[in-house]
């Protein structure tokens, strides 16, 4: 496998980054998890859109555009000869001198990691081994006052803290309250429920990634007529729901089949998504 | 230079970690910032400590003695011939398959990066530019709930986003307070500061990073009869105090001369914790 580091297509084994470089040190650098579909990645411009702000948020000025990010990935994906794949890719801070507070100068890192994942979808099998146990977990959502949830950065202990609690309870999903004990996302997953005729999803205005794939979900379910609410919710609330799911660029729609080891139902919402998940899918690629 | 990766002496530029490793991908590693005073590590024991915690916290098994990785320290002080050094040691979950959740077998990988750090002390100068100027910034501290403090990790974006509030501000330390408006800590030191007769510092009942430096310092306030009290404190109480300074083991003892613009004075409490602290490192090595 080949992987691209810094401008240039190396092999896996021998892709690295200098120790010194801040995405090791501080965690300090942007990523973004796409998936390509018929060796094309999937909603590129809004990946292009979130890693962007995640470096406003960062000011972290890499002085890339969107079209070389976009070339570094298809290069990878073409030297790899992959057309089904799992993409990450991360621009880093980069070496700068040995203080905690960032230059203006950046000389960003930039890696593209790939690797082969069959698409799911019509007559194929999902990513994902079976539905999702659904675990609420004690370790709260960062606070956006603290880390805006928004940037999506190589600072990810609070997602494996919550997913190192289910360790004991074998369950595969830790799910995140807020500090006021609102609902807000999984470890890499965003949350979706039914309730009555509504979809439900917790707002963007708590501690809430703002999901590339949850977008796609909410335009698919106003598309048929589904009323979306987005909300601040309680885990109550998700308990007590007629169907629960979660959402993710690689699971894309995911059933969840236990909230907190209570079974939930599956459901005829949750089919109808993630069937036209799957055709939006194919009507773009082949 | 030469740091030490994964078991062996390797020139700094040469000193890599693999992309896939989880100190990268994550920030999924455990830290220790350490000084080097005649070639040997100060508070050994109370940094091995903290790691150790650290890696209780991350559950990360890493099964290195105490002694193993002062032997890494202590050969990349000697490989480079530096006695008076700034020394960080780095241990990471390493490489592990594609999830976001670790698995309990782990092959850490360990990073010791060095550079000459001139001692201050008695009859030398201070690794600071002069006193601190202090700003209280609108980043809040990470809570304990989300990603315990205790922990020093890779994740160090929180301090990166406090630091980079200053840009418009010409003040060199940024002031974190906790989601209930308390003082917590600085982005990469402890507060301390002096009010009528006693120093107070926050209390590690909120998320303040248990320092090292700070222990010191407490230790050598009480055993000169200084009252020391640990407490939850307001940004008011620092701006009204007698006199301000901030602890780390790089900056040792280090005098704050203003907190949000306003001159606060240096004062005998300060020069006299230094001049101990200065005392303490001259009688323990040459």
């Amino acid at each position: 496998m080949k992987y691209h580091v810094d401008g240039e297509l190396v092999d896996a084994d021998e892709a690295t980054v200098n120790v010194r470089d801040r995405g090791f040190l501080y965690g300090d650098a942007a990523f973004e998890t796409l998936r390509a579909y018929g060796g094309e990645v999937f909603e590129w411009e809004a990946h292009a859109d979130r890693l962007r702000e995640t470096c406003e948020v960062l000011q972290l000025d890499h002085g890339l555009s969107d079209a070389d990010l976009r070339s570094r990935i298809d290069e990878t994906l073409a030297a790899n000869d992959l057309r089904e794949a799992y993409v990450r890719l991360s621009v880093t801070r980069g070496v700068q001198p040995g203080k905690l507070t960032p230059s203006e100068e950046v000389d960003p890192t930039v890696v593209v990691i790939v690797k082969g994942l069959p698409r799911g979808g019509r007559n194929s099998t999902p990513v994902w081994d079976g539905p999702a146990t659904l675990q609420a977990v004690r370790t709260q959502r960062v606070a956006d006052r603290a880390i805006p949830s928004k940037a999506k950065t190589h600072n990810y202990l609070n997602g494996i803290l919550a997913r190192l609690e289910l360790r004991a309870t074998g369950a595969d999903e830790a799910l995140m309250l807020d500090a006021d004990g609102h609902l807000a996302e999984g470890a890499t997953s965003n949350l979706f429920f039914v309730d009555g005729q509504s979809l439900k999803t917790p707002s963007l205005d708590g501690p809430v990634l703002p999901g590339i794939t949850r977008d796609v979900v909410i335009d698919l379910a106003r598309s048929e007529g589904i009323p979306v609410d987005e909300g601040a919710y309680t885990l109550d609330d998700v308990r007590t729901a007629d169907e629960v799911f979660l959402t993710n660029t690689t699971w894309e729609v995911r059933p969840v089949e236990t909230v907190d080891g209570l079974d939930t139902e599956g459901g005829p919402v949750t089919t109808l998504l993630s069937k036209l998940y799957d055709e939006r899918v194919e009507s773009l690629y082949d």
